[in-house]
């Protein structure tokens, strides 16, 4: 496999993907067209906009980008594609159109046979086993909430650190994600914003400006620094 | 009916529902003992545990509290018991345990004959249409995401203002009910930490210490002003 599941599209302050512009050269080396799955919509922008924006960043480095939801038959497409990227947004409507679709499968399919693949997002979280550790909202419901299990753990996007000033009640991330463990057995990676997991072949590391946060059944949090293997 | 829902259980440096004491007083009035609604289990807390804290705040007014989870027969408990208080905690985990056990809606014909109801967080978003307002994880599935529906819309509590300070790109909790809104054609009520809801027979008001903020379809997000009526 060749994937890359990252945090975040944008860093702030940054421009949409230009942290990540050396890796994705790398990535998808050798291609010059990506398919593009927009349903996430993040804000609910429409799928052509959706699309345009990420056209217009990936013409800068020489790569078409065709959107997923101009095609008749997705399957085909998706078969049919040299690498794909699914981008951020609403985690719970992305799995259901996915899974409405049947297409979840047919991408997993794909990327275990070494098509690249880039997540941002809502678009890592699928690489995981489950889209139970995602911060979003449910403003839909998915037939089913399994994902694409590309890597044997489940992704918390957008990882964020207790904030000790914040004057508000609401539960923090960890408290999140500790819930999430005292139901399930399912190692969840936190990746913060600025990190990213890669997959080349068998090897998965976590790579990018952090370390990362992992949360284990039965173990306290712990961190690991970025490089290492998972 | 007489309902109050509270956006949370504990102010910021304050105590285990403290600033609600003078309401409580009023929406019991006349109850010695209220049935305790554990299931949201806050940080995984035992649904004993959970009942323990919750008597120890209600033994200072005077008022027995019984956990539901203590009885056999839960549907029995709900219909003779005199009043309810549904604590916070994991949305998902409360509303799978109220629908597996067939008890969201005799709770909810109770409630409806006029018997007091407190909701803070979780317990709140239960008062509203159906629970896909809410900030939580989706650590379990439920069968079925509809609520009570004692109010006509659904509740965001913890609800937090963009923070223009934060260098963290994950969605705001604007963006996220505005991309629910996308999808559903269901007002939402943004509350604050320190606002609540009051329904008292059909009118049905919002008060505590801020504004609150109403989303709706086609309408930009506006503020209301607390002790207005919904």
């Amino acid at each position: 496999m060749n994937i890359l599941l990252a945090s975040t599209s944008t860093l702030y302050g940054g421009n949409y993907l230009e942290y990540l512009a050396e890796e994705l050269v790398k990535l998808y080396q050798g291609i010059d067209e990506i398919l593009f799955i927009p349903f996430a919509r993040p804000s609910g922008i429409s799928l052509d906009d959706y699309t345009l924006k990420v056209a217009g960043y990936f013409s800068k480095i020489n790569i078409k980008v065709k959107g997923l939801h101009e095609f008749k038959d997705k399957v085909e497409a998706i078969n049919s594609a040299k690498a794909y990227f699914t981008g951020g947004g609403n985690t719970f409507l992305l799995v259901k159109t996915l899974h409405d679709e049947n297409l979840m499968t047919v991408l997993k399919t794909n990327l275990e046979n070494g098509k690249p693949y880039l997540g941002t997002s809502a678009g890592s979280n699928i690489g995981g086993l489950n889209m139970q550790t995602t911060n979003d909202m449910p403003i839909v419901i998915p037939s089913n909430f399994n994902c694409m299990g590309l890597v044997p753990f489940n992704i918390n996007a957008h990882y964020l650190d207790p904030n000790p000033e914040l004057q508000h009640n609401g539960e923090t991330r960890e408290t999140r994600i500790l819930e999430f463990l005292t139901q399930n057995e399912i190692k969840v990676v936190g990746l913060r914003e600025g990190n990213w997991i890669r997959r080349i072949g068998d090897r998965i590391t976590v790579e990018g400006l952090h370390n990362t946060r992992i949360f284990e059944n039965g173990k306290e949090p712990y961190e690991v620094k970025t490089g290492s293997a998972l």
